[in-house]
């Protein structure tokens, strides 16, 4: 087994990092100075704690490091797996930098979450290496990637990732060709969107949208997706769902053909409903309680339809 | 306990019968001809059979009753659900038809899941009584239902009618003001045409984009709306996401101003895949897997977060 490397010790890297050394690989986190190390171990320690695994926490946590030297952090790593803060002068730079440092034999993924790689990679030496490989938030507990390479990637190296993936019990997809956003994140802000705009336009209050999905939407996509959930919704099937009801979400699609950015406004009062909903537990304990509810959602899925 | 009649002995009809009746209430299902009585009273017996619930089939059976005259499944009852085909002539003329024969008392609820009420109650005497009461398909399986009163719907009328959902153990919903589509069919439709709009043009697979729903977004929104799931998702919450992310979202928005119909030889495709993904069961066995999966997700949600 090769050594796994994390780059940024923030919660998506460090969730990685579980991920990575639950599953047996040596993780080496690097971060361009230490201060938020000990945060990251203190996550990873209490998600070990809860996670409902044979391995015991203690000598998953032996294999994670911690460096603040990027030479030290990649020497020796079979697979590096970037989640610094998301910005393209960022990852731009993150990758010129480990460009200089690797052999050919690396592979390079970012976890970013919209910027397609093409971006930041093209004037590398090391380009066919690099891909996406985006995760949800938090990877450990989540366990769908989409792995989306360049038009330069080496098709070897989106094959080994995905390997990888699947390997560390990830659910590995890979994307056709780039855009930005790629598909989960243009699925949900497709959904956000609607969602803001409903809400700022006087139609229903978070706790109304938030119910649509979590106790009506959601009943159906939880094992299932978009397309074979409609494909159940008509007599004749997916071709009889498009023919009865393309004129309606047609209808939709225009009457948001003249989109507003969300206004911050709106945001304010949302966000105070949303701690309504929370009784103003704090993200953090928000945090923890979501982290439960996800463990407990992954044990149903892996149980399957026994009820 | 008063009478609960349900009009239109289809797949929603049906269900709607059984969350009534298994909640207690005597209901009486009308369809214009008896031909369909039959396969509505198979599924009722097949569903019931594997609730789990103390109730003993055959005695919620017999709270049923089929009819195909309307003045005999009106007469007593307390309130209406109507489930037939969803067209705006349909809806008038069944509405039209109850009108002339109900008193003051009764409610009458269309189960129209983008049809607003005024467009079909305005010029009725009982128009004070009638309301919109969208359930998502299967209601006996999936608790949300989406109230939505027309401008002239009598405020008591939806007050009685989400208490009596509430009752029989739906999780209603009341919708400010009228939009075609509702809340809940828009959030589903939006992220419909940008999934739609991604296969057509070649980005990624029914499969890729149905499992970045079921194994990625799936996995939050089983226990909390999209508002309450991006607020953990920046450091400073809900506004912090808006500031960081509406640049984003407004992308995707302006990307997809020009907005075109789903293509149809795109939705043959497409079938062929969501075939290839359920090993070509057909529709019936693959509503019965996708109702025992939502049996067991219902029972999940039922036990919290215990793992």
């Amino acid at each position: 087994m090769f050594k796994v490397t994390v780059i940024g010790s923030g919660l998506i890297g460090s969730s990685w990092a579980i991920a990575f050394a639950n599953a047996g690989y040596d993780v080496h986190i690097y971060d361009r100075d230490d201060t938020s190390f000990a945060n990251s171990e203190r996550y990873i320690r209490q998600e070990l704690a809860s996670l409902n695994t044979s391995a015991n926490a203690d000598e998953v946590i032996q294999r994670i490091k911690y460096t603040a030297s990027l030479a030290e952090a990649l020497n020796g790593a079979g697979y590096v797996q970037e989640s610094i803060f998301e910005t393209l002068e960022a990852k731009q730079e993150i990758f010129s930098a480990m460009d200089s440092l690797v052999d050919d034999d690396v592979i390079l993924a970012s976890s970013s979450s919209s910027i397609p790689c093409s971006a930041f990679s093209e004037a590398l030496s090391h380009r066919a290496q690099c891909l996406i490989a985006h995760p949800v938030n938090p990877p450990h507990l989540i366990p769908l990637v989409e792995m989306v390479p360049a038009p330069w990637t080496d098709p070897n190296v989106t094959e080994k990732a995905t390997a990888l993936m699947d390997d560390i019990g990830q659910t590995p997809v890979v994307v056709s060709k780039e855009i930005e956003g790629f598909i989960l994140n243009r699925l949900q802000g497709a959904l956000l969107n609607e969602a803001w705009w409903l809400y700022q336009e006087g139609y229903a209050s978070v706790d109304v949208i938030d119910k649509c999905i979590s106790d009506g939407l959601s009943h159906r996509w939880a094992f299932m997706g978009p397309f074979q959930t409609i494909s159940h919704n008509a007599p004749g099937g997916l071709v009889d769902y498009a023919e009865r009801f393309r004129g309606f979400n047609f209808g939709i699609a225009q009457s948001r053909s003249n989109p507003t950015k969300w206004d911050l406004n709106a945001a304010k009062n949302a966000a105070a409903e949303v701690d309504a909903l929370e009784k103003g537990m704090g993200l953090k304990d928000a945090v923890a309680w979501r982290n439960d509810m996800l463990r407990s959602f992954k044990q149903w899925k892996s149980n399957g339809s026994e009820s």
